[in-house]
């Protein structure tokens, strides 16, 4: 880990059961970044606390996210793999950037602005059901990235704007304290890949059951794919691999080699659906087999797991703890001298 | 400090050369509750920095309100005094409470209300000036009195509603995880004592330059007594004790009996104003000039002032420590088992 690397970080909300879409979509993309950076993973325990209020369900939703990460090939000797909620720096430094941060600039966040219009066109009052923990949701965002002097966020497109405030705050205190307090990060938009649909065409997504999970076993899976919705052309019949939900799904997991082999049978006719999902389960069993062996090792026994995140924990604590001490000198909190 | 008292806890935010007034209204009062409690102080630089943007000063500041307590005789072996911001766990829970904290609930807050009136009326956009710290502002004061398990807290009547939003928070939570996670803290309003009035008659403040500082030398405290402004009535015409300023002061200060001679000597006539304010200068330095010594001496060599604050940080984590391990225990964060 060379300390010339830059700095990547990466969060991810404990949400409980990652599916094959997370998998080929976030996580394996993240991991790429250890690759060329000094890479940090955290687990966002405390941003779920805006929505999860079951300890039972959080702890073990942060288990099996933690434990998905080092099962699909995170090496926590290269990377820092921690939980936010082990880094209380994160926390303190939320505080002092809130005391920058104009709550106009939260105002017009994205994600509060559209629970605003969702309960005005409800006829409900703006801000019901929503916590000060989801207002201020940007600005432990800025945290959890400024208390890392983090280089590079990879970010959906629909979280640019966070990095936006994130910057924002920091230009503010930098400009304050005439100081390079803070680092301002880059955003590394997530080129946009296919996403991969659930069985049924539509959005992967728990709410409609069509999801594929990552872990669930070789038997499960194979039945689930089998399940995944075609239309009714025999296998001598030309079919259309562009509007084909299995044929898009394939697509995101075999190679791209496979994958061109498998249009040219779409398009001349010549190969049945079945026989598709068929080669489609041996290829997903191949990508995930080894990871669910793994992720079950450390499920059924936790100590590794926590060893691992003892260890990140301190290695990440090391650097936050380096900026707060930073910014702690600049704002005057703290023993003097 | 039995551990069967009731726990007390007072915090003061640095502002800088606290006055006459500060003392009698609020320090002294506050100081009160060691005897018959576990009484806690602590220096609120973080509430601070919502304003004060200047390291130097915020630092200063903080020195001279921790000098002040320990000036006017808050025992360090009994009392536990400690920064803010030496006990990160606050910061923690602040986020853990602001997800149990509705949005609305803030919405209404006085002190947020009255800048976005005063926002409104001068034509300028409701949240401006308005940082998010602002408007946090109550949730990091119920982490202050809930990561205590703080029994009692003196409040003047406009901080009220301050008490009653940290107690709406710690029952939300004791709610929803069904257990007694938080202990609902009592006010306890301070009594209305006449305030103090400024040199000029009007209220005391630095803005109006009719403050009586604290720890000013006796020369220059009697040079600013002799300044309090009198009406032209000469020694011996009688004269009224409720409207003077002089005597309002005098009262402050003085025992009641001393006070209810010079009544009379008002009323009757017979004494000047020249020689009240000698009267009055004596009392004063006889009040604070032990307090000034120490102050000065606390101020001049900071080791001692980093000592004791040290070990009051050290004592105040070892409760907040407790309170955030339940805290997490419940709600899922942090090492399982």
């Amino acid at each position: 880990m060379g300390s010339d690397e830059l700095i990547s970080l990466t969060g991810i909300k404990p949400t409980g059961s990652p599916t094959l879409g997370n998998f080929l979509g976030m996580l394996r993309p993240a991991l790429d970044l250890a690759q060329d950076h000094r890479a940090l993973y955290f687990i966002a325990d405390y941003h779920a606390l805006t929505t999860v209020h079951d300890g039972e369900q959080m702890r073990e939703a942060t288990a099996e996210m933690a434990a998905t990460w080092l099962a699909v090939g995170l090496d926590p000797e290269r990377a820092v793999i921690y939980r936010q909620s082990d880094v209380p720096e994160v926390f303190e430094l939320t505080w002092v950037l809130s005391c920058f941060a104009p709550k106009g600039l939260l105002n017009r966040a994205h994600a509060y602005k559209a629970i605003v219009d969702e309960n005005s066109g409800a006829g409900r009052t703006q801000d019901d059901g929503v916590s000060m923990g989801l207002f201020n949701y940007p600005v432990l965002m800025a945290a959890d990235i400024l208390a890392f002097d983090a280089d590079v966020v990879p970010v959906g497109l629909d979280q640019k704007q966070h990095l936006e405030i994130t910057r924002d705050i920091a230009a503010a205190m930098n400009s304050i304290y005439d100081a390079e307090l803070l680092k301002l990060p880059e955003p590394l938009i997530r080129e946009v890949v296919e996403t991969v649909p659930g069985t049924d065409g539509r959005k992967m997504s728990k709410s409609y059951d069509n999801t594929l999970p990552m872990f669930i076993g070789a038997d499960e899976m194979r039945k689930r794919i089998r399940r995944i919705v075609t239309d009714s052309r025999r296998p001598e019949e030309p079919k259309d691999p562009e509007t084909d939900t299995l044929f898009r799904i394939y697509r995101a997991v075999a190679p791209a080699e496979a994958t061109e082999e498998l249009r040219v049978k779409y398009l001349d006719g010549g190969i049945g659906y079945g026989q598709v999902k068929d080669d489609l389960a041996d290829r997903v069993e191949e990508l995930l087999g080894g990871p669910r062996q793994r992720f079950h090792e450390l499920m059924d026994d936790r100590s590794e797991l926590e060893r691992i995140l003892a260890d990140g924990a301190e290695r990440a604590r090391q650097i936050a703890s380096g900026v707060l001490w930073r910014v702690r000198a600049a704002i005057g909190v703290g023993p003097s001298g």
